[in-house]
């Protein structure tokens, strides 16, 4: 494929930029890469594994002369990062981001993008519960979404480019404003992760059963609650604290709602129970008829030795 | 192998049973496999797949003889099936069952067995979001656990002898009484259940997202949960109605943990959030390393086509 940005600055060297660096290399989309990232052992890991051609010390240096510059660190430290490289961006680039909610980094980064830089904030779908420079893979990206958060205003070729890029990658583009993009992840992300979490911790807790017991027995059930709950913590931390309202009004719902279920057990009323557990089935269909999923029985069996190279496989 | 019993009678023919019936025949452990199943069409998919050797229109006719009877019926059917059966059991043969819970299923059944016939409740703690007797495959015990709960003063020799069967199927063998089978079961798997299928339907109830976007957008945690809610809706309510005090103990201690947690997101403590997230990653990997599932990156990626004879590939 042609090249669609000259050079390309990774700030943050985690799971997603080294993905995107691998996705980007093998397939042409871009002539250089280089990255930053706060710790001299990542740094060397970006260099060792081949996914930059250079790194560096600072984020300043890292965006000097860079097309396209991808914030991927946590959240909370994005306003930090925008203002470190403020002043290095050159005219015309793009900056865009990885972030997991989409108004907090609006807020965070878009006060120091220069006049002249187009900043289109991004977050793709996609992950696994392993971080760090040496988890990314090529095709982590393919046919997952990549959703595109533009102000009104922003030029529409560059967003058009940034979607090339990302199309490119193998995702499915949709663009949307940053509240909506910020309540339908609080439903479908995060606040099953919060939930997960909490299941873990409250198993763990519990003297009568042991640990041992809840690792040899843990059924279907638990395992993907463990397997969620096994995500990056300072990542998922910045989500809860910047994804606060739409989170909380999800977590109020969920709660009202397990009540509710919590009163049909303890009253033994079976048709509540039945109906509601029913209706469920519907989702889970539609989930895979979007290809999201496969209806292959998985629990954790299904599981190839590597994780990768497998999305051919899906149906 | 060698042949551990001589004929059994399967009374249910769903995923369980019929995934019993495929491991004993393929291994040998059996000579006759005899089946009962309410529906009719279902006992016609057992002959096809030939999976039994004879189907019977009552569970009655299907005991008569057995060796080894296996209750694989809802758990809220178990005292009627059992009242069915007990006077058509032969004396020296065993009842067993593969329910969830296992005090309530003690409850129902006991009460039906008559002298001379051995009664050892069992759990297999395996399985996939599918039902039904063509969802059945030989390796679905494959190194899980099965649980048996018999009371004190039961033939040692005939618990032996059905611990070998489920061993020759693939599984690991523990013995554990009632109550606290319930109460590890509960946190491992009943309450992590109805959790998933309260999520789920909060997502449906939420009118400013659509359905569409839902299953567009549904990220790794929330589709691990509709996975887990796609289980069959009776035996699922069978469970809550006939586990209820240890899944409302749980479910108590979750809420506690949940509010506390949601308190930290409202007055923004990530101190809190980090340390509660980075706590529940040492569960994981004692998981990973109970052989219960893999490190690989998963999320409904690395599932292959089918989930079956994947199994090997377990790391």
């Amino acid at each position: 494929m042609a090249v669609i940005y000259e050079k390309v600055a990774l700030i943050g060297l985690g799971l997603i930029a080294s993905s995107m660096a691998h996705a980007m290399r093998q397939r042409g989309l871009v002539a250089t890469v280089v990255g930053h990232a706060k710790s001299a052992e990542t740094r060397a890991a970006a260099m060792e594994l081949g996914f930059c051609d250079a790194v560096f010390e600072t984020a300043a240096e890292a965006v000097a002369g860079a097309d396209l510059v991808v914030l991927a660190v946590p959240v909370g430290v994005m306003a930090q990062v925008a203002a470190e490289i403020g002043p290095h961006l050159k005219p015309g680039a793009t900056v865009t981001d990885v972030g997991s909610v989409k108004q907090a980094v609006i807020d965070a980064v878009a006060p120091h993008i220069p006049e002249g830089v187009h900043f289109i904030p991004g977050h793709p779908i996609a992950g696994t519960e392993h971080s760090g420079p040496r988890s990314g893979f090529a095709t982590l990206f393919e046919n997952r979404w990549w959703l595109l958060t533009p102000s009104e205003g922003t030029d529409a070729t560059q967003v058009a480019r940034l979607r090339a890029l990302c199309e490119a990658m193998g995702a499915n583009v949709d663009e949307m404003d940053a509240p909506h993009h910020d309540l339908v992840l609080a439903v479908t992300s995060h606040t099953p992760h919060l939930i997960a979490y909490t299941m873990v911790g409250v198993a763990d807790d519990l003297r009568r059963v042991t640990d041992s017991e809840i690792i040899k027995y843990s059924a279907a059930g638990f395992r993907d609650f463990t397997r969620i709950a096994a995500s990056d913590p300072t990542m998922w931390r910045d989500v809860f604290l910047n994804n606060k309202d739409a989170t909380l009004e999800i977590l109020g719902r969920f709660t009202e709602e397990l009540f509710a279920l919590q009163r049909a057990i303890r009253k033994g009323d079976g048709a509540h129970l039945h109906d509601y557990f029913s209706r469920t089935r519907a989702i889970r269909r539609g989930i895979i008829q979007a290809g999201q999923d496969t209806a292959a029985s998985d629990f954790g069996r299904g599981a190839v030795a590597s994780g990768r190279g497998a999305d051919e496989k899906k149906q």
